[in-house]
This record gives C-alpha cells, sequence and structure tokens, in this order.
C-alpha cells in the first residue's frame, strides 16, 4: 500500500470542519464523494425508480442483463447517488454488469420505514423488468448495508425470490452501537464516531422505536437462508466489530460468509478508489465475488 | 451442495464407536482421513526434515520452487503425514506449489513445547534450502492451525522473514474453550466437543501451564505485522468461534484476512475432497489465495 495515498484521503476529511445540521452535512459527502469524477468511458442515464430516483451506469464490459443494485450510506440521512457515483460505476466495471443506485428517502425528513419501504419499492421495479433474481445482486456500505440486510430479510420473510447475492460494505448493522471498536478504533477513524451514529440514529428511529429492531439492526435478525454475502470492512474503523459480529451471526446461521479485513482501511473506502489502490483492489474483489455467485446460478 | 456427500461422512465418521486411548485414536484419524486415496497423478517423497520424518508432495503443474508447509491437526497427540495425504496433496494442486507436509512430536508422550520446537525445525529446514521465505506458505487444520501461528508469532519475535501468507482451517485457538459455539454448535458437530479438546490439552500442557499462553492459544497472542492470513471454517462446528474471534482479533490488529465460512461444513472437511464437492471448492479458494499472495511477493 502507498501511504501517501490514504494520507491524502485523510487529509481530504481534515480539510474541511465537520459540518453541523442535515444539510450542510448532505453536501459535504457528496462533495468528497465526488472529489474524483467518474470515468469517461462510464454511461450514465437517469431513471424513475416507480417514483424514486435512480441512475444506471454501465462500464465498458458489463453485461446489462444482470444488476448490481446499490444503496449508498450516509446513516439514513445523508449520501445520494452523487455521492457514491465513483464507487458504484466502478462496481459496475469490476463485477461487469449493470448498476442501479437507488436516492432513498432520508431523514430526519423521513423517518423509519421510509428508506426500508423504498428499498422494497426499487426491489419490485427490477423485478418488474422480468429480470430473474438470480441476475441481481444487493449491495450497500455503511447504513446501506443495513438496508441491503433488512431488505433481504423481508424478502426471504414473504418467500420471494432472493438475489444471487450480497456485497456488503462497513456495514452498519447494530443500532445500540454496543461493538467494541467504537472504543478502541476511535482514535484512527476519521469518520464515524459513537455520538454522530447516536444522532443519526435518533433521526431515523421514530420515538421508542427498538434499536435492536431487526429491520434496522440486522445484527439481532435471523438470517437463515441468506444468499451468499461479502463483507468488506477496515481495520481502522469504529464499525469493525458490526462486520465481524455479523459475519459470525450469518455464518452460524449457516449462511456463506466472505469476511474480508482491510488493513488500516478507513469507513468505506473505496469511494476514493481513484486515488486509493486498496480501494480498486477491494472493488476488485468483490467484482469477483459477484460474477461467482452470479454465473453460478444463472 | 449434495447433501448425500455429507451425509455419507457423517455415517463415515459414525461408523465406529469413538476410540479410546491414544494408539487407538491415532489409528482412527489416520484410517478415516486416508479413505479416499491419493490421487495417482501426485508424487510422493519422503524426506528427513532435521530428524523430523516429512513427505513432499507434488501434483501436475505445481512448481517445486515454491512451498507450502503443512501441519496436521489431531489435537497435538494425533494425526498424521497418513491421515492428511489426500488433503496436503490436493492443497498441491490447488495452490500450484509443492507441499511439505510435517511429522512433529505428539502429545502426551512429548508434550509442549515439542510440537512448537519442531515447527521452528521445519522453517529452519526450507529456509536452508536456500528458498525465499515470500516463496513459503505455512497451513494448518486444527492444532495444526495453532502451531502455524504459533511459528509465525515465533518468526516475528524474532525479526525473521515471514512466509508470505498463511492458510488456516478450522483453527483450534483457545485453549480455554470459551467459545460460544461449544455450546451452541454440540449437537451438530460430529468431531469436536469440550470435553474432548480439555483432554487433549491436559495430555499438550506441562502442568500449570497458563492455557491463555499465546505460544498455544493463539487468539491472546499479538498478532500485528502478520502476513494475510485466510480462515476457513464450517457452520457446523463447534470451532466456529474460534475463527471468528481470531479473524476479529488478527483483522484488529492491522493484518490482512479473510475469512470463509462454510455452511453445513464440519471440521476440516477438506480431508474428505475425493467425496465432498465442497471440500475441492475450498481447497481451490484456498489455491488461488495462495497463488494471489505469493505471486504478489515474489
Amino acid at each position: 500500500m502507498d501511504q501517501s495515498e490514504l494520507d491524502n484521503v485523510r487529509a481530504l476529511l481534515r480539510s474541511k470542519p465537520r459540518p453541523i445540521g442535515w444539510a450542510e452535512r448532505r453536501q459535504r459527502l457528496d462533495a468528497i464523494g465526488s472529489v474524483w469524477a467518474v470515468a469517461d468511458d462510464v454511461t450514465l442515464e437517469c431513471v424513475d425508480v416507480n417514483g424514486l430516483d435512480g441512475e444506471w451506469s454501465i462500464a465498458p464490459g458489463s453485461d446489462a442483463s444482470h444488476v448490481l443494485m446499490f444503496f449508498h450510506g450516509g446513516g439514513y440521512c445523508s449520501g445520494s447517488i452523487v455521492s457514491h457515483r465513483r464507487m458504484v460505476t466502478e462496481a459496475a466495471r469490476a463485477a461487469r454488469m449493470r448498476t442501479l443506485a437507488v436516492a432513498y428517502r432520508l431523514a430526519p425528513e423521513h423517518p423509519f420505514p421510509a428508506a426500508y419501504d423504498d428499498a422494497l419499492t426499487a426491489w419490485r421495479f427490477l423485478r418488474n423488468q422480468s429480470i430473474p433474481a438470480s441476475r441481481l445482486v444487493i449491495g450497500g456500505d455503511s447504513a446501506g448495508a443495513g438496508l441491503a440486510v433488512a431488505l433481504i430479510r423481508r424478502l426471504r420473510d414473504a418467500h420471494e425470490q432472493l438475489p444471487a447475492c450480497a456485497w456488503l460494505v462497513s456495514p452498519w448493522m447494530d443500532l445500540t452501537m454496543s461493538g467494541s471498536t467504537f472504543a478502541s478504533k476511535d482514535a484512527v477513524d476519521p469518520i464515524i464516531h459513537k455520538t454522530y451514529l447516536n444522532e443519526l440514529a435518533d433521526a431515523y428511529l421514530p420515538p421508542g422505536m427498538d434499536r435492536k429492531d431487526p429491520r434496522i439492526s440486522p445484527l439481532y435478525a435471523d438470517l437463515r437462508s441468506f444468499p451468499p454475502l461479502l463483507i468488506q470492512v477496515g481495520s481502522a474503523e469504529t464499525l469493525l466489530d458490526d462486520a465481524t459480529r455479523f459475519a459470525s451471526a450469518a455464518g452460524a446461521a449457516d449462511v456463506p460468509v466472505t469476511l474480508e479485513i482491510w488493513p488500516h482501511m478507513i469507513h468505506a473506502w473505496h469511494l476514493w478508489n481513484a486515488q486509493l489502490e486498496p480501494g480498486r483492489r477491494a472493488l476488485a474483489s468483490a467484482g469477483a465475488f459477484i460474477r461467482a455467485h452470479v454465473d453460478v446460478r444463472s
């Protein structure tokens, strides 16, 4: 690893004071996520996802008959198609399939179950395009990974067909924030701290909702019959424990699990893949995982 | 997965009463490990590993200039070159390199540190053949995985060069037996139970030795600066928690970690790869991991 690349990303994150308020936070995540532009050879197309804003992306060599649907992170309160465009479009290249980025509704304007319902809306949209579930993959980072797992659980409970596999980056899996790495990794994580997540959880959850509800904290969900999962997390993350505990829980429930822990990487480092080589390698690994599982089932 | 294949292995394990006494246990593990013969196209060669019995294996397409050194499992009290020959020789094929199986000394005749010292003896033997450490990989299953990690720790502490990566199957990482899956997986694990492991630990450890000593319980070791680790474990194992907790500990210490949890697989299922397709797939995955890491560094 080229340490200077990671130092540059850390410097980018430090370059302005932490934003205050929802509008400023959203603007800031859009800005730091789009510092490096989308590659010239990627084609983007806006799409109405049954009332939600969506964006298709396709890279050279991608197969349009397979789709990776991606839910961005941002703690259910920020993040957008813009903030995650570089990450999602390069995932299209690595997985050699189309991607669909979905602008689900955000809190605090739209608390739970808005995002949870929007995830299902987006899935229905794809299924109504006559794409078999076995050609669909669901991905997400951080809160988006939580949404991805919540959606799969909802489909499983409804006895619907499931996606071929799922790809979870730096997942936020436990809104009780009981992970031990909130303390042990606090000093090295430049993005995610417990007080910040508590603020986000308060904004997302209706008053009185149990923070262990499996629709928002998949760590406490019954995970049986889930499709194969790839979980990627950095070792410089306060959410490291969310990823490792979720991997353990899913594995114990007889789910095929691959967990990758990437040394020194920070929360959702794939975002900065343009200038961070481990971001590109992590996308390549995710792409290989996805292709192996989609090919098997299609 | 073809359920009947796994059922056949479970039937094999049930086909005789559990052995009693060390001699009978050793005989039994040799017998169940060698039910399926080594493939015809594998070449075996006995070797004197500085006083220990060893065996080279090479499969068609294997590169003799790279070596996977493998420590068999058996709770430090049983297991041999014979019991693990099918597993090790097929690992040679998957990793496309030579393997060296090492018959380290067994307890209770030879308690700690006999095996621990023999692991170092075997490493020195390889290094004295002028093979760069970057072309060496250390693997092991169960107690053998514990030995592999203990050896790497010892080399790291001595500021010696480290192997390119390590491959750990169903590792026994905590001789205090504090894992939660000893209870939750007891009914589905046909091989490993807490009382049995306690007997093995008592046989291996000199009186009064702390069961958290990092030379025997790598879960409690400082793991910093370790090479990349692939950890493979089955979901039907009482040792599942040993694998997941060790993955978490190594990842938190900034070690590159890949953890694979294989649904329904039992302890060291690779042993029965001849008739168990997930055994072959797990070996293929390990081979790909090893080749990726050896190529990078050589």
